[in-house]
């Protein structure tokens, strides 16, 4: 499925040699994977995140597919095995969009590590984006390939596996439990439009996985196999990476198998105006401060309060929720702000 | 339907002079309306709660309800008006059993007070118990009634009332959102019976809802009607009550419509033992401490950390949780025990 025929000697030298061009405005965290995060003073300037800014967090070299030819597999317990073109899924099925904002598992990890240091790629706040999915619903594939949960107990999970691999063949995999799959209220997508466009190359073209309100390492990205199973993803990122530990725990002791999976994601909130140390001049009394605020599993942010001395006041914030007045299916950031004495 | 005819002279003078025995180990919080938690050093010493020690939070006088002529109304949107008896809802319909956390959204007011004083009840930690709870399926008797929540978006709440009213005639009345009351994961009952026996008068008999992982105020006992409607429950206490505000709100300048009503509880733990202000004797160097800890929402208790020392040093739990190992429909607290140095 490689674009443009047999890979030059570079690219067989180094699997890196074909990523795609990226805004230059962005802060990269690691070349290889490609890793980087918008400038802050951006993130949050506007409801939905410009694709071009949106946080890439890639763990492979980015495969670059020939959407003609590319056909997701569908399978597993309790279904048919079933083949679809992109056209298949873009005529076949009905068009669903949702405003859903992604969120790495790491993003703050800078803050984390300014307490005490922990391993993993040091995240500002940026590592979160919000963009317009369209797509088909996952439910209706797996309806279409004839899964029924309710009656089937014995599925329990919804794998994916990527068009990403490593050298030798393994390919990037993650999971979602059942009832997220195939909630009429769930909402996962398989996006094949970003913001009105095709999915760039970075953030999964032909087809990725929007699992809203669920941790961005299991909305994964040029999806290829879609599996039904009593068992989670066996893969490296759902197994022994993006969980969380007791602060006892270290990467000498960790015992990965005694922590779940992280799926659904606290509630976070983050200043994006004014920046940490930013001198504010002026006769003015009065900070106008910016931000996000989002929370896992559609759980709507219901307020921002906002304390300028270590707690004894607190202004509550103006929200301005992406995703409407929906208390439960708030797939969206809500921006807020506040004048601040 | 009040149950033994006629009500005597005392009984029009005094809404409460019908009120059911409890044991005489409950800490009383309020006589009338009754409210009550267990003594400490019984709650969560079994994971399940004794019938006679599960904490009653009543809103008004108990109702006494006759089993024989009782009958439940269903209504509104989408949906065909039914009255079904207790015999009905036993015989037409599967029986599903669910051990399920019920909490009352001010247990633990008392450590809130004693930061700040608020108004409520003065809970201490026992507001909170775990019952075998036994009925059927609200979605199948919403189904029954012929509601299709996937096509038909009108219908955004069921709400509930019951048979305990105030000398206006005005019921006790509260909704939960459709998402919840719908979905096959939701397991929300209409239950008969707690922990193997018919609903005691103090928990709704002869049917009450249970919606696990929802605030306590949202299980209605003594169920006369369910209806389904775009709007959420008109009751007080959906509306001016069970929310929660800013640190800067206080009840003279309360908006209660700025508020949405409180659904899905936070996670949250106790420790039962030892208790406050205890004094541990003997050489032992290591301390035996044990306790519950619960989330709303079905999402399963992952870890309980203690530490001794202000955190310096944690110690992980021995967790016993009573829904097994579910993570996401762990209705049912978590019992913990820690020996700490
Ligand atoms: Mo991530
Ligand atoms: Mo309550």
């Amino acid at each position: 499925d490689l674009e443009g025929g047999a890979p030059d000697n570079v690219a067989v030298q180094d699997p890196y040699a074909n990523e795609p061009k990226r805004h230059r405005s962005l802060v990269v965290r690691t070349d290889k994977p490609f890793n980087a995060e918008p400038p802050l003073e951006l993130l949050a300037a506007t409801p939905l995140t410009a694709n071009d800014f949106f946080y890439i967090r890639n763990h492979l070299p980015v495969p670059h597919v020939n959407a003609t030819t590319y056909k997701l597999r569908v399978e597993g317990e309790g279904m048919r095995a079933v083949e679809l073109t992109l056209k298949d899924l873009q005529t076949k099925f009905k068009k669903h969009t949702v405003a859903a904002t992604l969120q790495c598992s790491g993003n703050r990890r800078a803050e984390l590590n300014s307490v005490k240091a922990i391993k993993g790629l040091t995240w500002d706040t940026g590592a979160i984006g919000t963009a317009e999915f369209a797509g088909v619903r996952l439910r209706d594939v797996l309806q279409y390939a004839g899964l029924d949960a309710e009656s089937d107990q014995a599925v329990q999970h919804i794998q994916f596996e990527g068009l990403d691999s490593d050298v030798s063949g393994d390919c990037y995999g993650a999971s979602i439990p059942i009832e997220k799959a195939v909630s009429p209220f769930g909402d996962v997508l398989l996006a094949y439009e970003m913001n009105g466009r095709a999915l760039p190359l970075d953030h999964g073209f032909p087809l990725r996985v929007v699992a809203p309100g669920i941790t961005g390492a299991r909305s994964v990205k040029w999806l290829s196999r879609i599996i039904a199973s009593k068992e989670e993803s066996k893969s490296h990122w759902q197994q022994k990476d993006y969980k969380s530990f007791s602060p006892m725990v270290d990467w000498d002791n960790v015992d990965w198998s005694s922590a779940p999976a992280i799926q659904e994601t606290n509630v976070t909130s983050a200043i994006v105006s004014p920046s940490p140390n930013d001198s504010i001049e002026g006769p003015t009394d009065v900070v106008s401060v910016k931000g996000w605020a989002f929370s896992g599993g559609g759980q709507a942010v219901i307020r921002v309060d906002v304390s300028a001395d270590g707690g004894a006041t607190w202004t509550s914030a103006e929200l301005n929720p992406v995703s409407g007045k929906t208390l439960r299916r708030a797939w969206a950031w809500t921006l807020w702000e506040a004048e601040v004495e």
